[in-house]
């Protein structure tokens, strides 16, 4: 059975791959060419999804109730995985059940952190169908990633195909609920078996799916931060501006220290100018009003620390295109300043005194936007103001406009129907 | 025969535990306790020697040819595990054959880099027996990288105990030839199987062996550094204090550009004054001449951004020693300053052009000690003096001084027979 199946995936999507319609859909959505930052170079052979081989899970999971996910806790009844080896380039890929790899204890990840990964989400539409929001940009960065710690890269259009070949077979997994999304998460890790520090001889792409919930299940939460200068998540020359593994780790003591303290997340200063950077794992945009009325929008600049994030993005293109009236976002104030530029303590704890903080809100891929309320800054709080409905005059019109294109009620190329 | 094996170990390695000279000796090589860092407050089960259980390997593998060795390729018969869980502590140990570990997708470490490591090396003596060099050093240095990434902490001592217990299981592995050794390098990794950014409620700590011949099998070959601007290892409130695995996979890239550009080390220069702070994955020295004789060695403080290297504190504290005239190292001149102070490129550069630089070397467990001839630096070389046997004035002397005492061929409280 197992057999069959394999054949007949590899037949349906080697004659997808081959489809001129769909080959020039993928293109317009991947603007800028994978290709290019392809290793190549030697002939090797790059990730092909007309190689896919297909084992169906013979104990398919028992679906769980909406009501009771906690995020990245539960997975799909099936995984994609690719091999890669110096010598072949990239392997045949597998989707396969879901269950344990078999990894050799000198495998370089587990001892010099060589992983990287992606957070993208699926989501049903009204009318059934599956979508995908901006998922060539997560390959994109995939490939800029894998290339910051010498991890091999790939055709992101043929991982994408594969990736939404496996979404199809576990789409029952979706949540119907609104707001609800399948949890997609592509990682590569070097499993070199040898534990030398360099470039893995051996890699494995993998990708596995999490049903999840609401993030906010009663309402938008706002969160406090705790303005972190003890620690840091990014330096200047380092690995802040990549979704690299080791961008993660070394930030759980200091949340720990947060919460000890009574906030939910890090608010990230850097310098001894006390710059904001990041929120926890999100980026962070923090909007001030402008003198003689309107808003400006600021968010810190891609300078290496900032993770160039999906979601930061699509707020800037939203508030912009709105901005100059190429494409007007319901209900967001006409009057809006775009800007990416540094901003530091002392003028988000001015601006709250004097009543020129209009609001700062965190944004990624699993919560969207997270508005703040207060930071804790130098043994003092810093208040931000807030809605009644949690959010603040931007945000409140960003968030519905963002989950609008990403659930299909909005009609937007960002969102693709797979 | 493995449960008779099982039965056995338990008993001899019990009665070892039990027996109050053995635990004596153990306490006088780690005079800080390390119990102190250990997270037992909620009455959780520590490491426990007395539980080990043993599965002998039913296909022991053929010992490789001294001469074929290549740092961390080769791995000997068992492997040592420990479980650990949120709700039980550590769990029973568990030497077995070496082998693959089953991984979830899902376990944080490959997704967020939940690991830290540790070197060591265990050595042959000229009488047979079997010795370690400050092993208890590891131990504790083991505990703070666990503690600054959230992972479990635990009793140094009942670790050791165990490693020593693996070694001696495959002690037949330790190659007999002069300066070769037995790398034994203990990982402690997150495995929970949820993609939350938080404390793991699981994790694994496995010890592998790997048989290692001469890092410099022809002798000294000093090493030509680029002095690395573009890229940092470490940074103010980052990790480089810590044996973590989140220091190694983002330099491998700047390894890959220094070797592209003839040389083989990164030198890792910090701020704009661009101090020297380590040599690819070692800790840095630099002698100068003094005004009027004698020499200044040179390392820099433990700030933050310094790994606590055992070498360097080996390397620091004979010299301190020597000059002292508590314990003289054969061969060292006399007049030796030790410091550990900030040094710049500027100073190194002006040191060498002047003459007043003596040597500069790396040091760190795999290679002990490494010459350095050049620094490429801001698009010139900087030379470094070496003498005709490729060492300097005082390394030659510590590195002498260094492995006989790992040997043994030196008597000293540094190295313990186990």
């Amino acid at each position: 059975m197992s057999l069959a199946f394999s054949r007949a995936v590899r037949t349906s999507n080697a004659s997808q791959f081959n489809s001129a319609g769909l080959r020039t859909l993928l293109w317009r959505n991947a603007p800028i060419s994978l290709r290019a930052l392809s290793s190549l170079a030697g002939g090797l052979a790059d990730i092909d999804p007309s190689k896919l081989q297909f084992t169906r899970t013979g104990k398919p999971k028992t679906l769980p109730e909406s009501s009771t996910l906690k995020f990245g806790h539960t997975f799909t009844d099936h995984m994609l995985t690719i091999p890669w080896t110096q010598e072949a380039g990239w392997g045949a890929p597998h989707i396969q059940p879901y269950g344990p790899l078999a990894m050799e204890p000198s495998s370089t990840v587990l001892h010099y952190a060589q992983t990287i990964f992606e957070g993208m989400k699926a989501y049903t539409d009204p009318e059934g169908n599956i979508r995908m929001f901006r998922p060539d940009m997560n390959m994109k960065r995939m490939n800029t990633s894998a290339h910051r710690i010498a991890l091999p890269t790939f055709n992101g259009d043929a991982l994408l195909e594969l990736i939404k070949q496996l979404i199809r077979i576990d789409k029952h997994w979706i949540p119907s609920e609104p707001g609800h999304s399948l949890y997609v998460r592509p990682t590569l890790i070097g499993t070199q078996k040898a534990i030398g520090v360099s470039p893995p001889n051996e890699a494995l792409l993998f990708v596995i799916l999490s049903p999840v919930g609401l993030y906010y299940p009663t309402g938008f939460k706002p969160i406090a931060l705790y303005g972190t200068t003890e620690y840091v998540r990014a330096a200047p020359g380092g690995t802040g501006a990549f979704k690299l593994g080791v961008n993660y780790a070394p930030g759980i003591l200091p949340q720990r220290h947060a919460a000890a303290q009574g906030y939910s997340q890090n608010l990230w200063l850097h310098g001894p100018e006390h710059y904001l950077t990041e929120v926890g794992t999100m980026n962070m945009f923090v909007v001030f009003h402008k003198e003689g009325g309107g808003y400006e929008l600021v968010t810190p600049p891609l300078d290496g620390m900032i993770l160039p994030g999906i979601t930061r993005d699509s707020v800037l293109t939203l508030a912009r295109e709105h901005a100059s009236g190429v494409k007007p976002v319901a209900g967001l104030p006409t009057d809006i300043t775009v800007s990416e530029r540094p901003v530091t303590m002392s003028e988000v704890k001015e601006a709250s005194e004097s009543g020129r903080l209009a609001e700062l809100f965190g944004a990624g891929t699993a919560a969207i936007i997270s508005p703040v309320d207060r930071i804790g800054y130098l043994g003092e709080d810093v208040h931000i103001p807030v809605g009644k409905d949690g959010m603040g005059p931007l945000s409140r019109h960003i968030w519905t406009e963002l989950v609008g294109r990403q659930t299909g009620k909005i009609p937007s190329d960002w969102s693709i129907v797979i």
